[in-house]
């Protein structure tokens, strides 16, 4: 046998054994919500005799579709700003690879969407996390922090928001302190936006894209995963206006021929999504992050931010290390013959330690099982064996 | 502006202006055979409500059904050997990210399909060409060859077979010579065999799956693209006993989450096509072939083997260069207000100057169109600048 492969990639961890007791799944982020029936529809309308390959930088009247979309967003772009990946994760991918080179470094606050890691892997880049921090909602870090962690091998930064996993959505100001540091060292703003449409209580969105000033810095990666609740579509997109970034990224896209077929029809049909869709979707996702974080926060020791978007809350819990107590949970807790299975804080961190007492929770399920799953963790919280007590309304540190 | 980036792959060529003219397009593997209607009526019928990911390793109805294909091909193997992936390239992408470290060497019979350097690239791995010649029709070159290119960074060898572009099969001696080899040296054997169903004239398909002793070295690449002509489904697998190379693998795969839901829907309903689909599809690209390779053979000056599978060949044509040539035939040459479109073969070599007076042709387009192709090509060569003349039967050297 030759030896070994030597790239290492984030470990997942193995399906936990449940023995038949109900599980709530808060772990993943994948929606219960119903994909809009216009795509699905397109789906089974679909009239092609032969299922061929489209061009590698999509077809031009998906493309012409989403010009509308994000033109209707105010991003000013057209199609030769478009290319279409195979989900968000193949934009991700091909934009790294475009802009960085091997041991090119791309910072990130952390926490972030673990699978950067990966594909910042598969570039051969490194990076450099910068600390976000729950007791101001995770907010971004201050500029002065960015700057320390800036090289002659910086090339980029990556933001996600609204963010996965924290669900914090940047604010204008935010951004255009973003910009100002990205003008003045040069630097490519990579930002994952695939959470654009879940914004809550009337806030507002800021894209790089309304910024002005920086068209050739910023890279859009973008996918209907769950703005469509369309996660196995694996249709995604690379919006920039720098055509060397667009022209490089294309050689990639050629590269793998092209994006589904199926999945650009079925997206053109998404862009004419009703309002209302978007609008009882909305609603839904408010009324459940109210009712987790209400719940969360009334737990004896709990702490939880009330993030502005996205689908996802980072929790502080009263607990030595999140990952054990999430296999606790799983493997030794039941209450009602139930339990709850969450994704343990510290993937989303590469600093060591960092995350060791939070835990992420996806609201993709019901009010009613979002109530049940919290009385599940309160009653859990009272027996784990690795509790860790509240101090004037502050956790200890668990690994002071 | 950032910094260009560096990164190299393949370039492709501008559409050429055609001002209205007829073109027969024998350069692209985009087969006219329509899908099978098993895989279209499988997505019309999509019964689903939420288009959610699948696992990362495809969904275990699909492995089954693939395992049942590919015993009955023979290969003795199991759902977990088996990892779907985003089309053969992304089959590509992931063993050779897998497999190869950076600097690593991967050694391909040249000419071979031009991907193949992108996807190298990617895994920042150096691809090691070895001549295979026209006038023995593409034949594996002498293992002797092979031995003098194998170094410490040796990896593995990439197989492709039948072949895109030339359409040789390895024959069963052939495979059991490479086998001798990977295991005298120890690599991974990658076999690209998107083109298995394609072989004709009664000859026997050897996968290395069929050879004894080599099951820890062997990676299969394949795709549902070509076998049921649905090159937009985006959809094909990896095959291998290797389980630390199937684990790591399935790390990447994780890290872009699934392969679409869809396909897998489709490429279920795939599996149970009727054997009389390729029984037909199988005569009918035997006629083609025969058609173009008779055709070709009597043109002055012209020479093209009658190779054993896939829908390609390369043929030598009597010109300086087959780059400018293609070019000529597109821009400045017109018979019966139609021209030809061939791929030059320069594209798929490395060898500098290698396949300078050579073509690849998809016969992807019906007979009555092969012929008329045939006669414009025909036409073009008796006035073509650049003609080189033939002596004894053999054309001089355009390049000596």
């Amino acid at each position: 046998m030759p030896a070994s492969p030597i790239r290492k990639l984030t470990p997942f961890a193995d399906k936990a054994k449940l023995d038949g007791k109900k599980v709530y799944h808060l772990n993943i982020g994948q929606p219960d919500i119903e994909t809009p029936e216009g795509m699905i529809n397109a789906i089974k309308g679909i009239d092609f005799k032969v299922w061929a390959y489209t061009p590698s930088e999509g077809t031009l009247s998906y493309r012409k579709k989403l010009v509308s979309y994000y033109n209707r967003a105010g991003y000013n772009i057209n199609t030769e700003n478009i290319i279409v990946t195979t989900g968000g994760s193949e934009a991700i991918n091909i934009a790294l690879m475009t802009c960085l080179d091997p041991g090119d470094e791309i910072i990130i606050p952390e926490p972030f969407y673990a699978n950067y890691n990966g594909f910042a892997c598969q570039a051969d880049a490194v990076v450099k996390p910068i600390l976000s921090y729950i007791d101001n909602g995770f907010a971004l870090p201050p500029i002065s922090e960015f700057e320390k962690l800036i090289t002659p091998k910086t090339r980029g930064i990556m933001i996600c928001s609204p963010n996965n996993p924290t669900g914090y959505l940047y604010s204008k100001e935010e951004m255009e302190a973003l910009k100002d540091l990205i003008l003045k060292h040069d630097l490519y703003l990579f930002a994952d936006e695939a959470y654009r449409e879940f914004c809550y209580d009337g806030r507002e969105f800021t894209s790089p894209m309304h910024l002005d000033g920086i068209d050739d810095n910023v890279i859009i990666l973008d996918t209907v995963s769950k703005r469509y609740s369309a996660c196995g579509a694996r249709l995604g997109c690379i919006i920039t206006k720098n055509k060397e970034v667009w022209a490089t990224a294309l050689k990639f896209a050629q590269a793998r021929l092209s994006a589904g077929m199926v999945e650009q029809i079925a997206g053109e049909a998404a862009i004419d999504t009703p309002d209302s869709y978007f609008e009882a979707v909305t609603k839904e996702y408010t009324h459940r992050r109210d009712v987790l974080v209400n719940a969360l926060n009334k737990i004896d020791g709990v702490y939880c931010p009330n993030p502005g978007g996205a689908f996802y809350v980072c929790a502080r819990l009263p607990i030595d290390d999140s990952d054990k107590f999430c296999q606790w949970m799983l493997e030794s807790f039941t209450y009602n013959n139930a339990t709850v299975m969450f994704a343990p804080a510290t993937g989303f961190y590469s600093t060591p330690g960092a995350g060791i007492n939070e835990v992420r929770m996806a609201y993709v399920i019901n009010p009613d099982d979002l109530n049940a799953a919290m009385k599940c963790l309160e009653e859990g919280l009272k027996v784990y064996p690795g509790r860790v007590e509240v101090e004037n309304g502050k956790q200890k540190e668990a690994h002071a």
